[in-house]
């Protein structure tokens, strides 16, 4: 049977994504991008790092940059109810064998590190210091308006194995699911739900682990459409690369841009709730044309190939890939 | 302390706010108002009663609207992850003396009925029949495009003990909350949550227990303000209560409006995600004048004054009211 | 000089592009594209002919479709401000040996034919019946909420001879134009305006005349976003032929889709003013990519090449056509 | 007979309301409240004046804020097709012995001024100097997105005689009228335009001649939003005065606001195209309380009393002012 759910029901609460350290060039190039551009907010810059936030996030990051000889991921991370909670799931990881070291960064002393079973490092925390809010600070508002970190999409050689050690290991609920459409179909993609909106993690058949992508939610369509209109006349029209438009899956109003070094970043609106215990998966064919785009426009051939490189935890080197099993 | 939190963990897990029965008195006029104007979708008429949902709910029913000799509240129930934790919380209710039934109605065969303490008649079940969702029948989008049933929001004569009740019996986290100004400041005012926005629950001081509104989400404030555009038009000017404007508390976009029988129903946009286990609640003082409405604008006597009563659910008369114990 | 600005001062007053009528091959699928999906309103159905308007036009209609063999352009309407006006309009048409005739149709007594220098049949009127505007009957919008035909966009085999046509003898305003990027330019495209926006008629290189498009205002970019919604999941996903998006010319936010014929519609928002005498036109070359989309985004095959044809006035036949004398 | 239309055909055409010069006690803080709040593009400070342009204007300036002892207005003009037109209206001024004589200002080589026959300044022009548009330079997209200048309201004294002087001798089409609801009907506020929208000049009975309001055009109901949550978060709460709402006049979306000397603004939005000959102004009855906000809300006591004062141009003291003729 190629999707279980409900999930798994687990001892510790992960909560949702909640932050993501990227390695990037140029710190300034950056800095013009996801700040004057996109409209994130500024917490701090330090040691070769700038730290920043959404509009309504009260937490001190969601987002890291920090200098780097590559682009990268340096850093992905989930958040965790408490510190018990924590507890249990790191004897959880010990129990499968799987890597398990806890470190601290950006003032949170206790980070949980681990590698999924298809290689991709992943963190957790519980807390992290608070900021004031800019939800009400309606003249810093700029760009899209970005609220908050949405999800993570990221490839993997073998959705199906992915989509097993989260669901059941880890206990993210599945809310919709692509197949392919052969008569034993194979699972293609899969989106994955802590915070009951369609994802905090999105999995997708590809060479891998590879981030895909990383999403901010933002409030209204107008708000991506100026988006688009303000890359397209201040020297940034290359690095749009699919949209706007509006998912079959998802039914999220997007638009996926490219930063000064290539990590893809979804601009997302108007999903919906999925905290209901007896929510049914969603099911689209690979083949089904409105999946991708409701409209029905074609994704780019680099939309399919491109992607970020993790950086291995223990090596700092980067992170081996694999060819997907199930062909494109 | 006024306010405590984070709320107390329960052995059971209450998810989100539910169904509401509402008694009407012209069934025809409450169709054409839910349905043409708002733009909820009929799921089914039967037995004197329409039964309502949002666009994106799969859920049979959020709304059901009962022909009745006089306005009124019959039902209004919360969802809960399943029968086991209904059980608990079954077990939970007796061990504190409150009373506790179980009941079957809509097709729901285990509905749990209770009353709060200051005599709310509430309910609690883990599903209900599923239907196709409307999300993407986009043909079929009118009014406001309402997606789900986002809250209840009542009067009760001691906002403390209700909020002790919720918070530390039943687990709403709190995520804002109104305060006297006085220097030792009473709470007037608490929004609660549990599917992770800003509330399932509020809970004003007033006459009561009453129903001050039920909430829709809206996806845009564009949707809210054209069934303002409509309502003025089409015969419905007497219903606009009050807005549209933008609530300093909650942050939300939002217009309230009255239906043929006076129930105050709420069309709300753009909140924020309140799951942090971090989460620290937002203060505002009474005198605030930006809380009500960040635009000063002042709401209608009747805001503060009308409300639906509840009908007690084992004599099925009026559920008696309190005068609130903090002055308005 | 291939551009002459401010266009020649004629002693008539052409006040805007007034109506078009259309064969059509079925006019009950015709009716559900126009009315139900698109939201024009529906004056009259008459004759085997639909009337149509936009919702806050007050004329009797501005769109007829009318019961025909094959795809066509029936008729092509300028209003003129009054009768003397059309009789100077007339004079001036004959002193030039251009074709007209006087004729009347749907109730309009005095409607001047004539064939312009291309072999485009056009015509002019004054007057027609006036009905009820539906601009404050906010219960009836639908669709993109259509206010008023905006323009028309025709193929022209020289676009420069057309051009010094309808700037040079009927006074229509260069607003911008397209050029080829030879070191002698010649004309691609240009945009002309009476009623003092973008255009009223627009003019393009290629197999013409034909009619390219025509287009109607929407107030706003979430109405035509909601017209892809609402045209990808009601069967009409094939009939979207390009968009949603900018505009470097004109600045307007367009979609293009085609009706049950193949007649191609833009919904048209956002362009600007363009009253001011001492108006410059904007100059575009034929190779920057941002003229056509100016988020980048390609123009299909169909776009540039398939056209609705005229129908002949004197002959009933289809209009001859020639190819262009520009190279695309 | 209290209207007449349609409008004197006038042997000069005037175009649009052209700019507007008011006196400001303290040009930090207006250029702040302009710049930064409401999003207006700066063109030039000297001498002790900002000069100011929408988004997409290319005139050098729409509207000037001068330094200034007392707030009031300075000058306010009308822009007229060419040096002849000009030439046409003052013999047409002095045939009817209204003052008039030409003086130069900004660059401007030639104004002509006059007051109309109820006492208010008014100035005519052909050209200014022209400028790059910021209309796709979407990057300096600020506050509500201003576009354009869109009209001039003005309380007058007697609104009958002040209409048929703009209609009767300068031409203004008359699109909307409130009259009084008694027996012989007395007009009570005109809007007259000369672009093809519903206004550029707006008259209003009260004391006067003073200015009630100036507009400008923003693109989307949600720009209007966006400013009320800037304008109210940042310090300018008290400055506004009134909305948003939905004028049942002209159907424009609005919210009028005050600057830091008293000015009243409007953001203006969505009203409809007026330039059919065959036109026919719409009536209101002045109790009908729906021609004021479409969704019944009443406008502030300040809204019917407070305006700015002309300095009349001769004497360079306060114009004198009468009361109304009409009650109100």
């Amino acid at each position: 049977m190629p999707i279980c759910y409900p999930a798994n029901k687990t001892a510790f609460n992960i909560v949702r994504c909640g932050y993501i350290e990227l390695g990037v060039r140029d710190l300034q190039k950056s800095r013009n991008f996801y700040i004057d551009i996109l409209g994130l907010i500024e917490t701090q810059e330090k040691d070769g790092s700038i730290y920043l936030r959404g509009l309504e996030e009260r937490c001190h990051h969601s987002v890291v940059l920090t200098k780097s000889e590559s682009s990268c991921v340096l850093r992905m991370g989930f958040q965790v109810e408490n510190e018990h909670h924590l507890s249990l799931l790191h004897a959880d990881l010990q129990q499968t064998n799987l890597y398990s070291n806890f470190t601290s960064a950006y003032g949170v002393e206790r980070i949980l590190q681990t590698v999924d079973p298809l290689g991709m490092p992943i963190e957790f925390y519980t807390s992290m210091s608070q900021v004031s809010r800019s939800l009400q600070k309606y003249g810093s508002y700029k760009g899209c308006r970005p609220m908050r970190l949405d999800h993570f999409n990221c490839f993997t050689p073998d959705v199906q194995k992915s989509h097993d050690f989260y669901s059941g290991q880890l206990g993210f609920h599945l809310t919709e699911y692509t197949e392919t459409d052969s008569e034993n179909p194979e699972l293609w993609a899969v989106w994955m739900q802590r915070k009951g909106n369609v994802h905090d993690l999105a999995l997708t058949n590809g060479v891998g682990p590879r981030l895909h992508h990383l999403a901010f939610w933002c409030p209204a369509v107008t708000d991506i459409i100026h988006l688009c209109d303000v890359m397209s006349t201040t020297g940034y029209l290359k690095n749009m690369e699919r949209g706007p438009g509006r998912h079959g899956i998802s039914n999220a109003f997007f638009l996926y841009v490219r930063d000064p070094d290539g990590h893809r970043i979804e601009l997302y609106s108007s999903d919906y709730l999925t905290v209901d215990p007896d929510f049914v998966p969603i099911r689209w064919g690979l083949h089904d044309a409105q999946r991708q785009t409701l409209w029905g426009h074609a994704a780019p051939k680099s939309w399919f190939e491109e992607g970020s490189h993790f950086i291995n935890t223990t090596t700092s080197e980067p992170q081996l890939q694999a060819q997907p099993i199930v062909a494109n």
